[in-house]
């Protein structure tokens, strides 16, 4: 386990009562952070954004064709419709087949430490080269999608309009530069948690203000901290106590297939918490469909805790306050195939 | 086969000849007609139009909650990003599913004298019910529908608003009543043959406008006419030569399975030709991948003409001036599920 991770995991475990004291709003100021949409062109990498890139990624994100049977877009997983992510347990792909964990939400993933559950990708232009592969999921080839592309005029025009130094501009990589610059703008300001963070104390009515405490105080925000409340960091999902096996099962050891380590057994990137409330079902395997039985399975595997019902309440009607401002998108129409295009298979 | 057909068919056949004297734009206006938007109104039979409708069938159309899995919606079949249908060939549906015929197009589909290729369905409520109970597409049943609708406060707030003088507001019959509503909003105007039909004459350029004289000659327009250039009317399919089993195979006799007359064995409605550049592939099967192809096919099948290579291209020239405005749609926001909402499965 990494020292970041002990650390943070102590500090929820041992410490959790030094927060109590002190104004709420300060408290909350000093371990979570408001969503700047503004902020992602930092956060971005080596990708720099344009209104081209972005306008080309949000045309990719809804092309079923980058799949080998033409009906799976990136958007069928993460539905921009239900907080950017399906309607669960475990997502259905290629061949109906049944995906091993939860499509994690696009909303606001920009602000992640990494992507996916175990946080095998770098950054969402890694991600995005993943399912489009993936045998479970769009179960296509990086040169059948370029042929895809590259066989579509409209296309070949647009990647050289957002690639225009590139001399190979029609490409899998740009695919990939390009989602990611869509994607970072799949941001959801303006929650009334941000509001209440930015200085208006009325934002959060006194529920909601019991469950930011609670959320604090419990030892919740030990991992769940940062701008995404939460997926910015890693640690070991069933701490204290492990979960059933429909939700924990033991065949999925989380990060220790990435890192090759057994100390990372069952340790997961925490989940990222906003907008959480339209997010069911939970957890990596799908299999906790109300927020309150996924905030008392967490109390009790995480922090030993079992909440009463008021405290479970409260804490749940904090996490509807990280509900944000959706995206508005104007659903793209696609270049017409033409008789080079790939054929559905 | 019904007089009309007889009469339609027989002028086509019989009499091309007569439309080569006069007015180009005279004698296409005496065939065809513009898309008007605002004409849908009088074409929607007893479900008026109003924007909470449209806005409720709008989320409806892309609610992949009404299918069975809870991954399939209108949407994955009939997308608005290519033509109002998917990319072919034939739709796949509930657990990978291959349905018997390709999803025709939702794109002015408000003006067809009946849905479906074998017009099977009155109109577009009364097709909007059968995918999702269809067990090769949504695979769902009336009550799972209304139970999961009524299961989102978000939902029931929006049928209220939408059927204010109906006691059970949210009901299978209404969620038909809002996707029609949405569907008739989705009309492309302003093609470059609307512009030329109204009066433009140098919106077609000359090989579209000879594609558009050999359409009316060569009888194409005898079974693909009125606003739509098609889908008004029934005809069989291979009148003069039948084409290839994979383009038309013997276990698909079409309307005939819906009158229970042999007189309509392998008659279908006529394709409706707007946006059908975008649309490949053609045909009931999706069999065809280029509208040069399906162009040779129909005037083989249909007029027994071939056509020099000059002639093909012109027509599918004009056929390319039938591509309209698409709708501009933001994609809706769709409500949480609560803990009542049934399970995916």
């Amino acid at each position: 386990m990494s020292g970041f991770r002990i650390a943070a995991l102590s500090a929820a475990l041992l410490f959790p009562v030094m927060a109590q004291a002190g104004d709420l709003r300060a408290d909350a100021n000093a371990v979570f952070k408001p969503v700047d949409a503004a902020s992602v062109n930092a956060v971005v990498k080596n990708n720099p954004i344009t209104p081209a890139k972005v306008e080309l990624g949000k045309k990719l994100f809804f092309e079923p064709r980058l799949s080998k049977s033409q009906i799976i877009s990136c958007n069928s997983c993460h539905n921009l419709g239900t907080g950017g992510e399906d309607s669960g347990s475990t997502s259905i792909g290629h061949a109906w087949a049944k995906g091993p964990r939860r499509a994690p939400t696009v909303l606001n993933a920009v602000f992640n430490v990494a992507q996916f559950w175990d946080g095998r990708a770098v950054d969402l232009k890694a991600q995005a080269k993943g399912p489009v592969q993936a045998d479970v999921e769009m179960n296509n080839t990086p040169a059948v999608v370029e042929a895809t592309l590259k066989s579509m005029p409209g296309y070949v025009a647009e990647f050289k309009a957002a690639f225009p130094n590139d001399a190979n501009p029609v490409s899998f990589d740009n695919m990939a530069n390009a989602i990611e610059a869509f994607e970072a703008t799949l941001t959801t300001p303006n929650a009334k948690f941000d509001k209440f963070l930015t200085g208006d104390a009325s934002a959060l009515n006194d529920t909601e203000k019991k469950g930011l405490r609670l959320f604090m105080d419990k030892g919740c925000s030990g991992c769940h901290s940062g701008v995404n409340v939460g997926g910015n960091g890693y640690f070991p999902f069933g701490a204290v106590a492990k979960p059933d096996a429909a939700i924990l099962p033991a065949a999925d050891r989380g990060r220790a297939k990435v890192t090759n380590s057994d100390a990372d057994a069952f340790v997961f990137r925490s989940a990222p918490l906003r907008n959480v409330a339209l997010r069911a079902p939970y957890f990596h395997t799908g299999s906790v469909w109300t927020l309150e039985e996924a905030v008392d399975v967490m109390a009790k595997s995480q922090l030993g805790a079992t909440l009463t019902p008021d405290e479970n309440a409260a804490i749940v009607a904090f996490l509807g306050a990280l509900t944000g401002e959706q995206p508005k998108v104007t659903y793209p129409i696609l270049p017409a195939r033409t008789k080079d295009t790939p054929r559905p298979q």
